[in-house]
């Protein structure tokens, strides 16, 4: 397998499309939004991105079938923008990876036509979040007013330890090759799956973008979404395996 | 040192032969079984494969004379299906190497003609297993029903962690490439080498390829297997060295 | 993105230039010195040096515009000598990338004539200190007396662990290549950033470059970065992350 | 810099030398036998090789002049066989690099003639050690005897967690090309650098390369290096760093 391989499973012509990255993150705010805006909106898988950044791993389905760790693409058409939608179940497994990979994501944006982008996430505050303000960051300076307008809050050298992972590289090196680029970043305590902070970040979304989503099943989303990840944890955390080499269900 | 090393100690002609991995892994349940199929059926070693992936390291047999580690594919002749039994001492040690060594591994199966594989394996539920279940994930759906009936279960969505490890790509990247591969993962409890689970994890085997095993001495080759596991992790536990260069013993 | 991309943003004549290296380490040190430095004598960007062995990572400034993280030289002008300033939020990632970015930056001294470099930094003491020695070492012995003469003590063997990061490399791969390199090591407690332990260094740099700087400012300056790695600790010791891929604000 | 740079300081003419390895390792044995050898036998450094597998670091000398980390060989002359003494402050820093540094050193050996190869060290019981047993391993059985003859021991399957890092691979990678080499564990406890275990293992060295070695200065030598090895603990576990880029001193 080469580091990266990109399966072209559909090239539908989108008109001036946004790409939204919504990967693994502090409460899975921006994971949770991406995913909540494919189903709401019936997206199309466009395409499928691997790596042997990627941990190796197959998750499997509700008939037992599995299938390889990947990053998707999926076009979805609103009443406003059009969007592409970046979601996955991991980062990159290492610094360089980071960077290799989102190259690689901001290519096959370039390659649909979209010149804009927001990256969606969550800020950890580390107690529990009253009013759910989300904090802006920019690839450029004239974007700043467009967001404030639409309730994003811009606060001076913040998030202090910067912005990391793919959200930050789409900032960093989408800013690099002239891409609009965005950060947005739903406030969240960090301790769980957290609906009402992705609800925030989406609703810029909708102002921004001129599209309206229904919140109906946002909850149930998150809830599911919180057992997995529950289960997950449970599985990390279960049972000494007697050696280094043990770990792997294998 | 190339990256990976093959050493080609045989070629026998195999009959449609079916790939059994069973590396280190939850409860050795794999490694136990695989090792288990090699006694009883006396397999021929046809290859070994060294790469840099593994740990710079060499293990001592009952001479005194070292051996670099490596992982071995063992031709099995059973009344039933060819086997080409693939076992050793370690996994990868990276992301990348993973994907990289499945690949080869996968290589080695298809050029003895292998297009079916089993991944055999441990899942952990952390406290003591009184029925030993065996739970499955396939590289394609059309393979459930025959392992529903050797008795293997299969719920929706698990195990949740998804299946990690060269057992893992084994179905990720071989279901990709055109094999029609399954996971077979014996539940146990994760804190010892499991016999019984080995055994349940063999007896689905056996209904599938049509072949017969004896296990009476499965019980003695646990124990072994178990007192080598608890020196090995005695010796890790051991005597804390005073500086991080001087964890070798070199 | 290549592994090193760098950014020549200006190149003006510099005579007989010496490298100054700050970048973070013990007590904030040498950072703290080499940006007051800049800040004081008005320094010109010179040059921007990305790397996949920084973090992936964006900070982001005052008016919420984020920037991919990067080192930058910096060409300065004093009374004395001209100085060629490299500052920086991170070290490499790797022992690998330590070489390579090293190399780089030598790569960029000597494009600007630069044959004598300063690497700036602390030296913990586990303990409050009460007199500011600074601990010296050198590429070549003939480099001691004058340091001596300017108050700089050196103590045979010590540091008893060496001298690591891009500080050591400059001495290390400097001294390999010709370069005069001169660490100097501030004692400091360990603790917090160290405005007192900066000012010492910059009076040996005062000396031995015969130039003046001021150091009103230096107490605040340290209170400032006291207070963003501050911040930064918190962040990071901030709520549990619910998995290991969700430590990403992403 | 390349991922290995060799320093070729002097190439004497040898006879039939042997290549002893005495790398960091448990009880600083291996490393603590090797450099009595260059002492009292005064030997000449024959080759430096550096390697970006090395920590980025830099020891400083008793003038306060530093010098980049390598391995270095020497000849040394003895009453009975030429030796090829390896010697260093460090092991690699990753799998793969092992493999490539290794390769690299039985290069060297090799391009000296030497088809023989010791690699010293010493395997921990966890215990106070009372009677110092040197315990041996082979790449090739024909070696056990003679080394029995020289009061080696051999344990079947031991050590139990067989032979990690550079002398681990001497025996595994030397064996692969046709060197014939052996492993001498002195017995230790893995706590503190010991010279009695060091000299147990160099009486076998005497006893099979038919040389006489004086041990008067042997103790004095391991409290030396027992006094660096206790500073650089002390240095290590220091003062807490409030940030995970200012671990160095730098």
């Amino acid at each position: 397998m080469d580091d990266i391989e990109i399966d072209e499973v559909a090239t539908p012509e989108l008109d001036d499309p946004v790409l939204i990255e919504g990967l693994p993150g502090v409460g899975h705010v921006g994971k949770l939004a991406a995913e909540h805006l494919l189903e709401e909106f019936d997206g199309e898988l466009v395409r499928r991105v691997y790596t042997t950044e990627f941990p190796p791993q197959v998750s499997v389905d509700g008939d037992g079938v599995a299938s390889l760790t990947c990053a998707e693409f999926h076009a979805v058409e609103t009443d406003g923008a059009d969007l592409l939608v970046l979601t996955g179940d991991h980062q990159a497994g290492s610094n360089e990876g980071h960077y290799t990979l989102t190259t690689t994501f901001l290519d096959i944006a370039e390659e649909f036509g979209a010149d804009r982008a927001y990256a969606l996430g969550g800020v950890p505050t580390g107690e529990l979040v009253e009013e759910y303000t989300v904090l802006g960051a920019v690839s450029d300076g004239d974007l700043v007013d467009g967001l404030k307008d639409a309730g994003v809050e811009f606060r001076p050298d913040e998030p202090a330890g910067g912005i990391v992972g793919v959200s930050g590289l789409v900032l960093g090196l989408g800013g690099r090759r002239g891409v609009d680029a965005a950060c947005l970043m739903g406030e969240t305590s960090g301790y769980l799956v957290d609906p009402k902070s992705a609800r925030a970040v989406l609703e810029v979304l909708e102002a921004v973008l001129d599209f309206e989503v229904d919140y109906e099943s946002l909850e149930d989303r998150a809830e599911e979404m919180e057992e997995v990840v529950g289960k997950i944890r449970e599985m990390q955390d279960g049972p000494a395996v007697p050696d280094d080499d043990l770990r792997y269900i294998g």
